[in-house]
């Protein structure tokens, strides 16, 4: 049977340990669906379609992975899709904290759920999407903390 | 292509966290592979054929998961046994820390290795096999602690 | 003579976890102040109104626990109130690290406030109000992370 | 009705933050009893009598603290004593993962067994009894880290 | 040769735990640049001048520590001022997780860029600008958590 | 006038982490001492002999750094010397609540004494002197881990 993961986030935008985590995943699952979450009332820096614009050029190579956005909670996008294992990538212990609360609560709203945790590699450890949205707004650029394949300058909001 | 990851620790003795690592480890791997890690120069409290025991038991009807021993670094198992996926529980950031050293200092010195950790369900979180031998060593009573299936009387150091 | 503790929060919502610090408060004081902070400059997601009619039917048949609302400084309402306890729990470390800040500036702007900390149960650890407000802004049923007594949906902002 | 709590530890030696936590714990229990926690497979620095000696000698004109020594799994001892509460001082968030942990146990064992959390004062948040031990070892002076009434110099091993 | 660290921040308000960093740093570097950071898109409590205002009396008689404002990302400032060397103060494990990843993005951008740590006296560890300023907006006294030479009453928002 | 820093530690043995601090100390200072700490009392992997004769080879094209050895408490080594700055480097958080301790200790009992904290860069963090051991034990090759110049099996125990 095919294994599945469900990857999600804001991913605003995608970094390079997002990358990092989607392909490493590959390793354990058959396939991984980036899932971008979708939120009406929180302004996010980058639009949704530009966020999955990134993505898909990230692994327009890859055919195991797939990338869709959704809106509500990430258990509803589990029954929805019929996927029960959800990946994310841990960095520090302020992030495990958090992961955790969020890994708890999604297995006591759904109990089939499970949260897979990959660590990211050391030298990404320190990068965020709130890094790069800041150096970006400081016009500097964040070019070695995302994807390889990316030149975020032809994703800037306008 | 069949999927197995090893699952190791000293085990001394297992504790119904581990039990639960386990099992849901099966929901993301094929096979299970519970590799009981033993050290001429470190006492233990339980002797290395007790750990091995009481595990076979706790699996005796679990076909997909298998219990070894091994001496020696992990990476040299994962060499050896050519397993590439180490599986972990966590249960707190102290945990997180100690594990993120460990995986991150086994990926140095084996790079297809990747560290896969679950989460401890919220009531073992505070389980673990030093709070275990504690108890044993005072007279008190572990079973709540440990996999339904054991009778650690059966097993006591004499 | 009388032992008594407030116990200082937002509530927006009182959660399970709350419910039970509450109640544990109890064994150790004759009487607990539930004191529902407001801050007209912060919005809260249910009214002052509905987070005190929330607590006071928590607790309708607990004459040993009070319910008021407050503004200002926690330590202004302690030296009114002549209370000298503050009761709070603590979940995480991310939490301890919170709660010791302001508790150490507050025994600094009050010398004899004394603030006293019980676990919250391992099954509520990753229950908090920022969680059971996102349930409720997508639409989910977050009722296993409320107190019994409380059906949300008669109280939810209109 | 009389409200006391048990203040157990192994105090080798009792530090002026045990002190602190013992004194502060009086505001909010009638009694309180320092339990000084004995084990015969675990060396300590100074011996059970010794420490015994300090504790009495540090709290000689207060009335409402008792120095007892025990053996054995401390919810044994609120069994045996009739006691349910369970005083103890949190100093670090590392702290605080240790005794979440020895609090939930408890608790699992005990139901009615509470543990009460008082911070350390900022001062005394870097004193514990193994610092006091390396600077004895060390032939140093720890005399600000230890009550003041004791002169650590009648008490030393032989 | 002189040697030279710029400590920067948003110091709204600059505290006394900030005061005693500047003034021990003056123990390792033979001048301090006071730099506070300017966002045209953050809203600050003290405007820009106030800030200033307020450092600069503090430190009227220390010649060897100079107060400057910027704009944009600290490494750009290290860059422009020739200075390769960040003063930062570390409170607590938390301020320590956040202080790593702003460090290792800053010397992933600027290698020669060094963060130096100093860390805030005991009685500090709980002050933060956040703390004072929310003492402010509920008309409380903060000044045991200033400066000495301060007093705030005169720099406050109109 | 000279600025110095000791950068003491046990160095059982020296890492490619403790290097890396000591190298960047020396933008900040203008010698550094390495402090090699002896403890009749504790058993070390590497003799006194051992762990100099690896640092002193590690620097010595490096004529600022000075490798030395010490019996007892670090406070007194730095009266002895007339060196007020310790250096140390922090990886964790982990490692940030126990330096933060062993600094106020040091500081409480010798006021002039400053620690100041480099970090480890990311690629390094997950490396200390206990992994290196561990890997020697197992005959496993720590190379990588430990400065370039050293080829350890020139210093291993007999």
């Amino acid at each position: 049977m095919e294994k599945v993961a469900v990857f999600p986030g804001s991913f605003d935008p995608f970094t390079v340990g997002h990358e990092s985590i989607a392909l490493r995943g590959l390793t354990i699952f058959d396939k991984i669906i980036v899932a971008v979450g979708f939120n009406a009332n929180k302004k996010s820096y980058f639009s949704l379609e530009q966020r999955l614009a990134i993505i898909r050029k990230v692994f327009e190579n890859e055919p195991r992975i797939e990338v869709i956005s959704y809106e509500g909670l990430t258990v509803e996008l589990c029954k929805k899709i019929k996927v029960n294992n959800i990946l994310r990538g841990l960095r520090t212990s302020a992030d495990f904290e958090f992961e955790r609360a969020v890994g708890q609560v999604n297995k006591a709203m759904l109990h089939e759920v499970e949260s897979v945790f990959l660590l990211t590699t050391p030298e990404h450890s320190s990068v965020n999407s709130t890094v790069i949205r800041d150096i970006l707004l400081h016009n500097g650029d964040p070019s070695q903390f995302l994807p390889r394949s990316i030149n975020i300058k032809e994703f800037l909001p306008r």
